[in-house]
């Protein structure tokens, strides 16, 4: 960290200054120049609280020249984490593809898709049980319900679930669920990430709605402080001010987050675009910038072809999508794996 | 509702959509022209799905014409509501000030503040307990002893309190907290906002980091979908490009609020710059738009005088804010609240 | 300007580096800490080009301590800069109101508005000539006509006129123009900038789209660096997600750009909200935070009440505004100019 | 085009939109609801200022169901146009690479990097002439003297080529210039659109630093609307909140522009991320999703390894690129055209 001092300031801050760091462990190097000082802190910075540093009258500018992450940081941990789930392996050369509807509506829907999307290609089966919707009076999911039906459908299929947790009260009801996701509106919400760095499970944390990248792994950092080194990171889309998609995917991410952390990183093109038609296109580009995996959404009504727009696919447009993964996986030295 | 169908759509399809509408409770209005078939949907729409419609295959597009909310709907409740607390009204040509630390520290500090916020202006004690924090390493508050803190500070001075909740699972430790506050990261926090709306109590939420206006409001209607009206709404500012402020103070959302609903509006200049020397001049501009009240953070640390930046204001440029403000608040038709 | 250079990094690199920095005229501070060294560099650091430098590979990361403008700079200027402009004064205690139609449509409508906005109180007439319009096929302004119009208004009036420049082929066109705008578009019109930094005349600068606020002030440099140092800065809101106004105006802005340059700034709520009704509250929320004066759409055409909605006022709804701002301008220690 | 009329409107002042409506050339269909009339607009809108309608005191909200752009829609044009530049195809299924360095420096430098780039497969060259840079104090390109050295460069190795133009005055010494480029800053730069709308040459239109997909789709129909056909679109990052990469490169667009317009598409990874060690995954990730073509920064200064950084490739990082491409391009049916 690098503590810029103001050029006027008085020699008692500035010894109070230094005074207060040296308290925090760190060494000092001290650097004077004709128009600013400079202290270098050297040493773990990770729990110097920047934003107070920054609001100190004396100090003009503070940098962080370490990331303020740790667990998650590749340079204490520089090969890739994998995550096993249910036998199926995210991180490393491994390739794995989730698949599933939007909300779990019935035994009847959840286990069809479910077989669909197995005999397609997808390892992982998601739906959503507690659903978090913009209005009050929009359908809220099946709940206890709705995970009760996810187990049925992995019973049938073998399949591991994902699904999304939004209540620390809930804990309990998640512990057959294989894979626990916190929705983006839930990436700072610290208390659930707490609650869950304290499950025995793997975490799948979405991207928040107008995070930035190291926010994100600072979130990653809240679960794995609590000593649940299994979390997987799963790229949404971000708020921007283009409207003809719901969010702008970010794949710059990908390899950014490749470089900064061991976690593997999947990528959702459903939610990211709300464009079924666009699913294909952005799981290939997604795959190519090497994406650890891929979460999409299938659909398999057929009375109510009324709404099959949006963001869900059919089984047999998810199977194209997957057919194409498979062209282009050798490329990238991915493996998808199989059911 | 207005929902314009594709030219090229199915019969089958098109009698589906018509019979799936009028199902919804609401009657059909058939507008078919050369290009586009429009239906025109008249009754109560706030409980039709709106992204459902949009993905249905046959729709071009869809328009609400009614806002999506209700409850806090000014259409439906014209008159300004006003909210007591402990005899502090918020709304209405009221003009409440609400002070206080970033976070509690200890009950010197907290009841030093309340004392000095009180005789400058303040009518309400704000302090942070349960704080949250990008990173898992900064202080987190003093949680539970930190509520007791605001309890002493509070019967010292006979100020109401006001803190955020973190979780559902403090609803019971919030008993005697005033005024219940939801931060930014949590305005989508669903299952939190139904809890609270089961709550007999005030609560104060602020807009969402990134988060409309449309959707706000939504948040509020959560809320008072369970029943709680007591709902005042806190602008502190959104995310976007500019890196010289924290956030960016979105001051139109003050007048285009009490356009929309009867629901009071503060607005909270310390967070949303960052910056005390901003307070002022923001304080004055929330104030002349028709905000109904302000939160600011004051500290008294004179041992800190370190950091004494950022945005916390000392007693004495509180006062001074509010001494400008009792200037400005009679051309806006405002009376500033005196305890 | 502080160059934090990478740990690893190859001593004959650094030492080309350090060689860099002072072939740039600067001195150089070094600083060699055990995990990274960093310079100093002293002296006048705003022509060196911060991206080249951070692009270079031994270079963890740079950090500007001196702004990277000059001329526009408060620091080496103090006084606020006065621009007078056919007598009325931008600039300390000042404030002036220009007033206008969106575009100028006819003589009988521009002579019109002008003797109604200059009875309410405006010092300058302002009217689209040229028009940047999204669309080729919307109305692209009367053009040199349209200038023809405005100085006809002005000889009627004696009112100075402000009206947008869009190429450098119409410098000569602007010769009689008082005050010569450059749109939000054109923000980062580089040659333009450079043209208008060659005329003797008063350049209205507003701010992009979706620009910083130091980027704004870099092209209110460049004008500056020609010779040029009549610049008013114009904050008119910026692009974010929020739908329900055009831009967010970000009022934050006003007193940072007071603390960072000497020159006058005004503000334009027409343009920022989009909608006719935000233009009072914005008016005085702007005024009441420090703006030198505002920029105001009025129209006059009782056979287009049809649409008269948008972002323009009404001459009696005008009055109403500066009649409100004068209630405000003792407070905030203005002088609204009278022609 | 959908006009939705306020409920409380005046007879009078209906009649008076209906008729305008019609006065624009277009046939009216209507419906009318018990809570609002809606006007369906039948036959050519793209005229019709939206905009002017939705500031009518009347009209509630105005919907575009036609897209505002015409030359440039595929509904008009279905077949992929295709740029023939000095006998190298954009669009369809070919895929041209376009290299060279940012700014053009000397002679040697142009040559060398121009022959090494077409070595590795790039077809076109690209060099910076004039420069468009943040601050009037950093280097502003070599101008005339740099479109002559790319002249000699072209001349060498038989490469078109690619430099940006940054106003209407330059328009004659780009009359050698291949493919003439209007940069991100520009692309609202309306007087020069349509002066590079007048030439016959093809114009490459990158995306503005904050523009929709729309505007920008309304950009190249300027410059097609003065009789140009010949517009090749170019994504090059939209401004985010993101700190980590200069803008957010956002590939949704390639698919989307696709279905929206016949013209060619291309990506520049280079500027997108600002870090050449993300321009291979982003341009396989460009490619996968069905980019045209991309445009990749190359450097050959070995003097300068210094700051050989930021978003320059080296030539064999370059090569690397060009093979993995080469690996890909076969999937996503394009065919790379060689020299």
């Amino acid at each position: 960290m690098i503590i810029v001092v103001k050029k006027d300031c008085e020699k008692k801050q500035f010894d109070n200054l230094v005074k207060w760091v040296k308290m925090q462990g760190v060494e000092v190097d001290l650097s004077i120049g004709k128009n600013s000082t400079v202290l270098g802190l050297i040493g773990d910075t990770t729990k110097i609280d920047k934003d107070l540093v920054a609001s100190m009258d004396i100090v003009e500018s503070v940098k962080r020249i370490q990331e303020p992450f740790k667990s998650a940081n590749r340079k204490f941990h520089p090969e890739d984490t994998i995550i096993d789930i249910g036998g199926h392996k995210f991180g490393g050369e491994n390739f794995q593809i989730i698949a599933g509807p939007c909300s779990v509506e019935s035994e009847k829907q959840v286990v069809e898709i479910a077989k669909e999307v197995k005999k397609a290609g997808a390892t992982l089966l998601r739906g959503g049980a507690f659903k978090p919707r913009t209005s009050p009076y929009s359908f809220q999911g099946l709940r206890e319900s709705g995970l009760s039906l996810l187990l049925k459908a992995k019973e049938e299929t073998g399949m591991p679930i994902v699904t999304e947790i939004m209540s620390v009260k809930h804990i309990d009801l998640f512990k057959d669920v294989d894979l626990v996701q916190i929705g983006a509106r839930d990436m700072q919400n610290f208390e659930l990430l707490k609650e869950v760095g304290k499950m025995d499970k793997p975490i799948l944390l979405k991207r928040g709605l107008a995070n930035t990248i190291e926010e994100w792994l600072m979130s990653a950092e809240y679960i794995m402080a609590e000593g649940n080194k299994k979390v997987i990171l799963c790229e949404r889309g971000i708020r921007t001010f283009e409207p003809l998609t719901r969010n702008t995917l970010d794949l710059s991410a990908i390899p950014l987050l490749k470089e900064l952390t061991h976690l593997p990183v999947i990528v959702d093109p459903s939610h990211a675009s709300g464009l079924s038609r666009l699913v294909k296109p952005l799981s290939l580009a997604s795959t190519a910038c090497g994406a650890d995996g891929l979460m999409i959404e299938v659909h398999n009504d057929p009375a109510r072809a009324l709404c099959d727009g949006a963001q869900s696919l059919k089984p047999e447009q998810f199977k194209n999508v997957v057919d194409s993964l498979d062209v282009m996986l050798p490329l990238v030295g991915k493996k998808r794996d199989i059911l």
